[in-house]
């Protein structure tokens, strides 16, 4: 399966979405913000938020302006926590292209995020939506509250209720936001609207925990940081949540859960271990449970372009290697 | 004149603005964060943009509610970007307080900052206004778009335009969000609405003028911070060109016309001769200018305890000392 299969019925869309963001460096931008800007831009990504607002809101005849706003909001936002996140993890690579990090000052690299924030707030607002803009703001609150959590008190922690919490606000709020905000756009029926929360909740929980997986699993250069990266900032995932359920007197889970994530050797032992065990197929099938429920989520509505491509959306979520 | 004078009829609404701020630390936030919020709040300040949230929309008899609501949300958004410029500045000291960022991590800082952001911005929707959202969201891209401008071009550079440009972005634009928005929850009316801008406007200018001339000649620990440390830093305010305009052939000027900022002793003696100059008066006086056009605005107004508190705070802000 290609990711072309989902993109098709939305690829014009999503280009007047990418040129929605380029135009949010207008005459008064500063030119270096506004280099940095279309830096960000060039960088890619798959756009996949976009891509949930603009399927939803079309299987619902939403207007379509709006939805390219919403899109372009949304992939804003995303951009902003991920400039604030570089800076915090120091990454120096983001999707295989130097971050902004890398080579602008934490100054110019906070102020990115900052006016990242203000252009993505003032095109949530310009979608005359007040429930809208409400939900915007609260998740943008619930992921930066989420980065405060992960930042103060996460490390080696081995808990499952911490975790569900942190992906949940680090990506499955803005999924949600997006299926959500495109549903609202398009109907005031909340029954819809609800079905739409659920597959972009259900959607973002397995896109983070296969991001989590892929942090074990994947490539290398594909992922674009070294593997178990995560884990050696004492960010305990799923796939280390279950070694440790299963292997307890393992002793590297044991020098885990007493507070030695920083004995680097320790943990790329415990890293290699997680790799070739159970834990990578147990965290995958908790993946596709996820994916599941989005897929019943969609069953409610008749047949059409967008159901199937949110559906190949949902699958694609899953399977992806990077 | 005390500054009582202005604050006594908004005294229990401005309580309210306070007791609506410490709630956004709710119980999902992180402890830590909910920390860093009440000192933040416990450090104080004068709650200027709230008063005049208060008192223009009390003087047109707008919803109480949502006034407080929009005076929390100024003061957060006013409060998120100090916490950001301190990260910026490195300072360590505000109004004489520690701040964040000496006993904060960077990244807490960050963090701290995206979430004042976050949670003015949901205040600001809950006023359920979608224009006011847009002003909002419009108001935060300036502030940061002028400090992004501020940090990457304005060093050493003597232009007025830089600097009126700069002061509307960093000051003046929040102020005319304050007197434009309560108004527009009081009226519908247009050239009220235009006449609160006004006055938001001309005391914001003022404001930050005064601020400017505070920094060369007012007392360093009313301040809070070493005397002409903007110009140490390289940032030129109106003081220092009234200054160059009417002494071209200082060689220190010439100095600092050729990019030489950084000479510190050089610096200092430009900053002496500044203080006994006659360019703190002329940039006072055009300070006064700006309070004259704010009291003018109000002028078309009936007598009303507001009114006469309006233009005492906007000669208050005149006036003052720190």
């Amino acid at each position: 399966m290609s990711a072309a299969t989902f993109f098709t019925p939305v690829q014009a869309g999503i280009q007047l979405v990418e040129e929605r963001m380029r135009a949010q460096a207008d005459p008064d931008t500063n030119p270096d913000m506004a280099a940095a800007l279309d830096h960000l831009l060039q960088a890619g990504g798959k756009r996949v938020r976009p891509t949930v607002v603009l399927l939803v809101g079309n299987l619902l005849g939403a207007d379509r302006e709006k939805l390219v706003i919403l899109g372009a909001a949304v992939e804003m936002l995303h951009t902003a926590t991920l400039v604030h996140d570089d800076l915090i993890d120091s990454a120096l690579l983001r999707r295989g292209i130097p971050t902004l990090n890398s080579k602008w000052s934490p100054t110019a690299t906070v102020l990115t995020g900052d006016f990242l924030f203000a252009r993505a707030a003032r095109l949530a607002s310009e979608v005359d939506n007040v429930e809208l803009m409400k939900r915007f703001a609260e998740t943008l609150a619930t992921i930066v509250n989420g980065e405060l959590t992960q930042y103060f008190a996460a490390h080696g922690l081995i808990s499952r209720e911490n975790y569900y919490g942190r992906i949940y606000a680090k990506t499955a709020s803005l999924f949600e936001m997006c299926g959500l905000s495109a549903a609202m756009i398009g109907t005031p029926d909340e029954t819809i609207q609800a079905a739409f929360k659920t597959y972009g909740y259900e959607t973002g929980m397995a896109f983070q925990i296969v991001d989590d997986i892929l942090d074990f699993s994947g490539e290398q250069r594909a992922v674009g940081k070294p593997l178990g990266s995560d884990l050696l900032q004492g960010l305990v995932t799923l796939p280390a949540i279950y070694y440790a359920e299963t292997h307890p007197d393992d002793p590297n889970v044991k020098l885990l859960v007493s507070g030695h994530w920083r004995d680097e050797q320790k943990m790329m032992q415990l890293i290699t271990s997680i790799r070739h065990s159970e834990a990578i197929r147990l965290a995958l099938a908790e993946a596709a449970a996820h994916i599941e429920r989005a897929l019943q989520a969609l069953a409610q509505f008749p047949l059409s372009v967008e159901r199937d491509a949110l559906a190949d959306l949902a699958r694609y979520i899953l399977n992806r290697r990077s």
